[in-house]
């Protein structure tokens, strides 16, 4: 990584980030190095320095990509007044900004706000961005790209053997058996699970949802599954490896789907092939999400609070998905525009309490003058 | 939960938190409500309100523990200057501060920098502890150490099938064989992974660091295994369903260990012994760790830089375990007092660069008048 790149815009001599790599991204992007506690990243224009603690202080030199690694113990007095009251990590930050001459630095939004105070009653100016702390996780490179294509190529070898689980099912009353068995939310979750955990994947909080169930977009799901109502199967598996993601969802109906059902499901199909033809480098956020809004609008299908319930298209378009699931960009409202190397989901969906959810999901590569779409697996109702 | 007790020694008329339930465990322990992207908890000393996006209005109103479930967008003024520039959880706060005329809030210390200087400039002020934000995570209730208990039980069955595969396998030249191919870190990682999969828990990051690797204790081991080396076999599971972690070490050897290994294993189950009988409600945090530090100065093993590695007896003697895998109490310096309920590690371990690392871990619940160990595995470390 050009360490230059991450000032451009920045009025600081350095970035400060304090974080435990396993649930940051932006720390486990700046250094590659893997630890379940807090530890100091400090970019200046010319250096990347890490601190450590003794703990992780001999993995760190092999593992971390940095240009020195320090304990952070030899930069602590044991006798300070603070040790008790302000964490050991960023005074490591306030003795190595000291040494280092610098009195400005930035920070990610997210910053503790017990650090920022600390800094700043030691006379260090700190600011940070509105939106991403490093703009450059948006921007995917070949090498993160693959990994995001490979993922998604696993997932929808699971996808499809899940949707051939669910055609295979006989209709028994209103509910689905396989193997004489009832089929259900559980046991098709633990089918994507344990498949994409022999592929090195975790699929954690996959999703589902039938029938009531799916009205939700965030229901997991659970129980026996419905003949002739919408089976939404929403997975985001990471790689155990390279940490990177993938998402997609599919919706199905064993069975014959209600007529509204059907309608819904040819709206956010055709809302999200509107929606992907409009994405190329240079095309604000705002526009795939108009597309789709447009579709439902012309389609007579409302959003908004109906009978007390939120009903109709009531999330966005889409995100971007990399080290974290959900990231920039945000396919909504909002002034920035799609670049080239962005990775985003477009998934719109429909909602209505009686009928149930649809949602569609693929994941799109921005391209100069156009798009490429990672996914491949067919977009059938009923199955 | 009785929301009163969250105020004890708080000066403010609220507690607010944004974080996502899925990475914050304050906000699931709050909450009960699992959510993948930030949303609110503000808290007043009579009532618990939770605010979200419409994605997940739904789903909050049937599963979230609160009094009242707000949604963002009917807070928020979408033609505010602001919404832009500052995010719409802090803005929903300040709206249900203004109308609940709260001034003074009560922040966890990792609060965003950018929510508490955007409150501070809208004259809110804002307080944090040094420390832990909920005190009572570090005291668990019946039905907390119920769950830890049985996942340190299921645990126990998997690391004992582990170490009875170490126990058959061969010794070929210098590597252990089984069922003639040669027995990889790898492997036991899998089949670890795999046998706590299927029982409920994802293990995550486990440790089958073997010979040089085991020397850092956050190795997490790759490639064969050797003979007559010490294995550490750290493993960390967390349920999928009630989300508490288990966490507990062993250390073998196939073969004849080297004597010096014999005896750092047997300082280190002497120094384990003698810090688990310290354990008590009243006890101060520094007392056990202070014990393994007692018996490995008294028999001879030294700690600190030696011959430019940090090595000996490197990190703390415990933490924590309950909806994270590190939280309080920590068992180290400190001025803390162990309190009833209190689940901890007591996992001393002592690393030299000759000779590798050994660690013996196990959790450990704090009563009055004494402790109860989870942990019923025996501690052998040739097998």
């Amino acid at each position: 990584m050009d360490v230059s790149s991450l000032f451009s815009n920045v009025q600081a001599d350095a970035l400060v980030i304090i974080a435990d790599s396993e649930q940051n991204s932006d720390m486990y992007y700046l250094t590659g190095f893997l630890a379940p506690d807090p530890f100091v990243a400090l970019i200046t224009r010319t250096e990347k320095i890490i601190i450590v603690s003794d703990l992780e202080y001999e993995r760190a030199r092999v593992e971390a990509c940095a240009d020195r690694v320090l304990r952070m113990a030899q930069l602590l007095d044991p006798e300070s007044p603070q040790r008790k009251t302000v964490p050991g990590t960023v005074r490591a930050v306030l003795e190595v900004l000291r040494k280092e001459n610098i009195s400005k630095v930035f920070v990610p939004a997210s910053f503790p706000v017990i650090y920022a105070d600390y800094l700043r009653s030691q006379s260090i100016d700190i600011t940070y961005p509105e939106g991403r702390f490093i703009q450059q996780r948006a921007i995917k490179s070949a090498t993160e790209t693959g990994f995001i294509e490979t993922a998604v190529s696993d997932t929808e070898i699971v996808v499809y053997d899940t949707i051939e689980l669910i055609r295979k099912a006989s209709i028994v009353g209103d509910l689905l058996y396989l193997n004489d068995s009832v089929l259900t939310s559980e046991k098709l979750k633990n089918f994507i699970a344990s498949r994409l955990f022999d592929r090195g994947y975790l699929a954690l909080n996959t999703i589902i949802a039938a029938g009531i169930q799916s009205f939700d977009p965030h229901n997991q799901g659970s129980g026996p599954l419905p003949a002739n109502k919408p089976i939404i199967i929403d997975v985001f598996p990471r790689s155990m490896t390279n940490r990177y993601f993938a998402d997609m969802t599919r919706t199905v109906v064993r069975g014959v789907p209600d007529k509204h059902v059907e309608a819904m499901f040819d709206a956010v199909l055709s809302a999200q092939t509107s929606a992907i033809k409009t994405i190329k480098a240079g095309v604000p956020v705002a526009e795939p999400h108009k597309a789709c809004c447009d579709v439902f609008a012309q389609k007579g299908f409302a959003t908004g609070m109906i009978n007390g319930f939120i009903q109709g298209f009531i999330h966005s378009t889409g995100h971007g998905v990399g080290l974290d699931i959900h990231e920039e960009p945000r396919l909504y409202t909002g002034d920035q525009t799609l670049e080239a190397g962005n990775v985003v989901t477009v998934e719109p969906g429909l909602y209505y309490r009686d009928y149930g959810g649809v949602r569609i999901e693929d994941l799109i590569v921005v391209e100069h003058g156009g798009y490429r779409n990672l996914n491949h697996l067919e977009k059938v109702l009923v199955v």
